[in-house]
C-alpha cells in the first residue's frame, strides 16, 4: 500500500457509471518525514477520509475487491486513516 | 485513478482487431496546479472526452473491465471528465 | 496502453518454453515530440511491427489476453503501429 | 520483488475491516549496497519481521494470494527475512 | 518485460514457505547500451541463469502464472537468458 495525505476532492458529472456514489479524492504520497512527493493519484473513499489526513491506499485490482462492488469501475481506494507512526 | 488532460489523438490502423470502434486519445499526467508532467499514456476513451478536458483514468486490468467488453485488449480506459478540483 | 519506437530485437535460446515462437522486440518509451525517454521495455509483437515504427503496447496480465494464448508467459504485446499524431 | 529495509510501524485504528489483525509496516527499497532509495510503503507481515531487518515483498494481486484470506484488501505483503546477499 | 543482468544471490531463510525450492537473484534493469539503471529487484529463475547474464523477466500476476505453481507467492520470474541483441 501506499502512504500520503488527502490534499482535495474532485468533481466529474460525467463519468462511467458505476462510479455514482464514490466519492473521489485527491491524495498526494508522502515520506515517513511528512513531505510530500510524486504526483497524486484520485482515489474512491471507503472509510471515510477528510482533508489534511493521513491515508493509507490500494492500488490495481485489488482495489474493486475491497469497494465490495464487483462492478465499479476503480483503481485505487484508501483503506486506512493514519493514527500514528513509528519509526525505528 | 490518474488525472491528467487530454492532448491529443492517435490513429493505428494496423491493430489488435478487439480495437476497432475503440478511441485512442493520448493523456499527460497533471499535478493538482495544472502542470503537465511525466510521460504521456495512450488510454480509450468510454466518455465522450476531448481535446483540452481533465479526465480521469483506471489502468490495469480494470480497464478491460471498465469497456464491458471482455475481449478487447485495453489496459488504460477514462472513467470521468473532471468539472473541478477544491485542494484543501 | 504505452507509446514508443521499436529501436531493436533480441535474441533469447534459453527461455520459458511457452515463448517458443514469439518475437521480441525492444521498445523505447517516446513523449508526445517523438523524443525518447525512459528505459526499454521487450514486448511481443502482434502485429508485424518492424524497427523505427511508433507503437502502442499494453502491460499487464492483459498481455496474455492479447496474445490468445492463455499459456504464453509475457506480461507486455504490442497491439497497435501509429499512423498519425494529432495534437491539440 | 523488492527488497528493503523495515524502518517502522504504522497504526490506522478506523481502517477496511479485513485488515484487522494484520500488522502494516513501513518499509523502504535500499538498492545493493544498502542505501535506501525511493519513497516508502505499508507492507502486510507474514513473516515476523522487525524494524531494522532487511526484507523481500511481494507487490499486486499476489499479496492478498500470499495473506492466505481471500478477503484481505492488501496489495503488499513480506514474503521473507533476508539473511546475506551475495554480489557476483 | 524487462531487460537486466544478473548481479548476485539472496539468501532469506525465514519465508514463505511456497518460496523453499526458489532460487531467487537479484538483477539490475539496464538499458540498450548495457549501462544499468534503476534500482534492483528480486526475481525468481525459471531458466538457470547465473550471475552476470544478461536476462528477460516478466512482473505481476504472469510470475505465479509462468512459476507452473499456483500456490507459489512470487510476482517477477526470469523467462530467458538473452543471446544477442540487435539496435536498428
Amino acid at each position: 500500500m501506499q502512504i500520503g495525505k488527502v490534499i482535495g476532492n474532485v468533481w466529474a458529472t460525467k463519468k462511467e457509471e458505476s462510479l455514482n456514489g464514490m466519492k473521489l479524492l485527491i491524495v498526494a504520497p508522502i515520506d515517513v518525514r511528512d513531505n510530500s512527493e510524486g504526483h497524486p493519484f484520485i482515489v474512491g473513499d471507503l472509510v471515510g477520509a477528510g482533508i489534511g489526513e493521513t491515508v493509507i491506499w490500494v492500488q490495481g485490482s485489488m482495489a474493486r475487491h475491497a469497494s465490495k462492488d464487483i462492478n465499479v469501475t476503480i483503481d485505487a481506494v484508501i483503506v486506512g486513516i493514519v493514527d500514528g507512526v513509528e519509526l525505528g
